[in-house]
């Protein structure tokens, strides 16, 4: 088992498996990863919302996951997946569509 | 500027800008977000030793920042990096070099 913190979390972190595009980062309780490995889909615990939940599972943007990875330190994860559609709410391929700019801006990127 | 948790933290992921690999996940305050675009170097904040830290001051084994990009809800941010060495202090070159096996064992993989 992984080293959770003391709100009994470990960040996760979601790759294309095919591409290795960084697609999101979450955080995953002991319930998240158990219903991960069982069903073979992204599950997370929102800290925001306080409960348990599939990625994808209002949008269909599901992720599925090929292979979970684990960090030296044991508290962090790598999930490779395949992504049945934009990972991110925004409707972006990836949550991490801007990059910060010499000027300390914001500007919008292909991925 | 990003949107820091109570700790006056954001996570950030640092991947290979040449392969897309994952390479580890460690913490930033705005201290070490301001010295990682002054120098070009990516810099830290150490939650256990509670002082900013740049990655390779020891090993020489430092992260050139090609780019860094901010996620949808602006927690997380991801160093887009060229690697002096290998990334883990395991020597590996990723810190993510072990998979979770079917029975739930650890398996270790190439990167």
């Amino acid at each position: 088992m992984p080293r959770f913190d003391s709100a009994g979390l470990v960040t996760a972190v979601a790759v294309e498996h095919a591409t290795g595009a960084l697609l999101m980062l979450a955080h995953m309780d002991a319930e998240a990863i158990a219903r991960t490995r069982e069903t073979g889909f992204a599950h997370f615990h929102s800290r925001s919302r306080g409960r348990l939940w599939m990625k994808g599972e209002t949008s269909g943007h599901v992720l599925k996951v090929i292979e979970i990875r684990v960090d030296c330190d044991q508290d962090a994860l790598e999930l490779r997946v395949e992504a049945a559609g934009p990972a991110c709410h925004t409707m972006a391929p990836s949550c991490f569509y801007r990059r910060i700019t010499a000027d300390g801006g914001l500007e919008r990127i292909g991925g």
